[in-house]
């Protein structure tokens, strides 16, 4: 099932069920508010959005329900507008052993046995076709294109083998990151701040078994296409080389403390050891281009640039819809 | 006003008002279901609510009020059971070069112009008199004696002179920190994770004037009390030693995104340069032994132990209630 939040002028939007092909939605609030409510009682209301979401696939059409329209993703929020926890992780160890590398540093060893992990701001995450509103280029404002798991509640000291589970829907994410603010933030060891601002997610989340075989209960095996100002800037497969599966990441975070329903968790930018298949975040193209030519000369993003990240299945179909967004200067 | 919220069997728990004198309460859920709804529209919900704490103050008795009760402050959750946002700065630099010196390291001298701050783990917040449960004595449990603001929204930007106007409401927290597993964390530099599992808070959280000449819109000039076993820990004075105020910590973090209502911020353990006043914490007290005589003498909390902490007005009333704890293994 696919599920969306619309924006209604109030802070956690109404809920939506999304047709497979994200041509039409209808309102769910009668079964749920809002996609947290729903997550907060999922073993009550997913049969019931479930049911909805059949009825509209078999009508196929907006006339089929009283309760369908015609959707557009503009009119979307992310589908959580905001959440109680966000959790990221850095996974693909290619992309942190290319950066560090190309600054002339090794990746520390235990990298390979302890997942890096953050907690994240989840005050606010930002609809698919939101602006990216900064206050300075000088930032260096990039996307990250990432898969993430949304999960139910998660008992402390869950073990990997049986956390997959708990995972209730997945979600692609442009988790923003102003590179020029990160490392001496890094440097004091208290982790991202002012480095991570607003994180904007795809139009819908997504149950796993809409990804039908791709999904194997630990990693998603599709690329994850991203485009900046529609050329081509990677499509590095979800399933290659994440050294930490969502399984192992959600065991990392629930060691000490249970983590509630509705955590959002991430595997960080995904990047291929294949440099064929190119790149999910502009930090990663000019590492390698400072490894190969000693300097960079892709830019990061500026005001006006656009960002667009999307998954395809095999018969080449939108799952998510495309995040698509513009960079703005704040007013 | 005193806000608390009740144990209710959900999630969220049922908004109370609180006596000044901390004696009785009363449900307010007419008037704003939880804490998170009435911040989410404070200028509507808070005069309806203050005029509630009136009623109830006035009487000075349940009876006065058909709706209220007399309080025990293990029926209540954290004032916000859960939140979107929990930020926690080290605001109080002597006790970072406390523990720093007590392990041969000097602090580096931009903590000094730019402050420490993490994002925390804000899905569960737990109650005054919630246990501490922790699956090991190894891990290092601390407690981290904390007082805290709740924001409404705050705008991406906000300058420090702007932002006081922007705190809601003020608590206790106990930062229950896991000193073992933090060194391994902050080396990786992605922040606090499994070192930092839930935090509690003090039964009320309270609007800025219940501190009357004491709080003046940046700090708060009170002693932080705090006993471990009965025994006190310390009673630093929160007004003294805090290099960066709350409303330079707000700026801080709204600098690159804004900050939605309900968001939660901390300035980190009180610590004053005063040695004679204690510690809020035991890594403190354990860093100044080993500066003394080459090594701690005071040990982690162990399962059985009792924590307490507390803010008693300049009449020896306590303002928020009392966190008091106990320290248990997981089941």
């Amino acid at each position: 099932m696919k599920l969306a939040t619309l924006k209604d002028g109030t802070r956690d939007g109404t809920l939506l069920v999304v047709s497979r092909n994200l041509k039409h939605a209808a309102k769910a609030d009668h079964l749920a508010p809002t996609l947290q409510s729903a997550l907060d009682d999922w073993d009550y209301a997913a049969p019931l959005l479930e049911q909805l979401y059949n009825e509209i696939n078999d009508g196929g059409a907006p006339s089929a329900s009283s309760r369908a329209f015609s959707l557009d993703a503009k009119q979307l929020m992310a589908p959580l507008a905001r959440a109680y926890q966000w959790l990221d992780a850095s996974a693909y160890l290619n992309h942190v052993e290319l950066v560090r590398k190309s600054r002339g540093a090794e990746m520390p060893p235990e990298f390979k046995r302890d997942p890096l992990m953050y907690q994240g701001a989840s005050d606010a995450f930002i609809g698919a076709c939101d602006d990216i509103v900064c206050g300075s280029e000088d930032w260096g404002i990039d996307l990250e294109a990432e898969l993430v798991v949304i999960l139910g509640d998660v008992p402390m000291g869950t073990d990997a083998d049986k956390a997959s589970q708990h995972i209730r829907l997945l979600a692609l994410v442009n988790d923003v990151s102003l590179r020029n603010l990160i490392p001496a933030e890094l440097a004091k060891g208290f982790g991202f701040l002012n480095g991570k601002p607003w994180t904007a997610f795809s139009p819908v989340a997504v149950t796993p078994d809409e990804l039908g075989e791709a999904w194997d209960g630990k990693r998603a095996h599709l690329p994850l296409v991203s485009h900046v100002n529609g050329e081509l800037l990677g499509k590095p497969n979800c399933g290659a080389d994440m050294v930490f599966h969502y399984p192992r990441l959600i065991a990392h975070a629930a060691k000490t403390r249970a983590l509630t329903a509705g955590t959002v968790l991430g595997a960080g930018t995904v990047s291929n050891r294949d440099r064929s298949t190119g790149c999910g975040c502009l930090a990663e193209k000019r590492a390698i281009e400072t490894i190969e030519h000693d300097k960079p000369d892709t830019p990061f993003l500026k005001f006006g640039d656009r960002v667009r990240i999307e998954m395809l299945d095999a018969e080449g179909r939108s799952i998510f819809g495309a995040i698509d967004q513009r960079v703005v200067q704040l007013s």
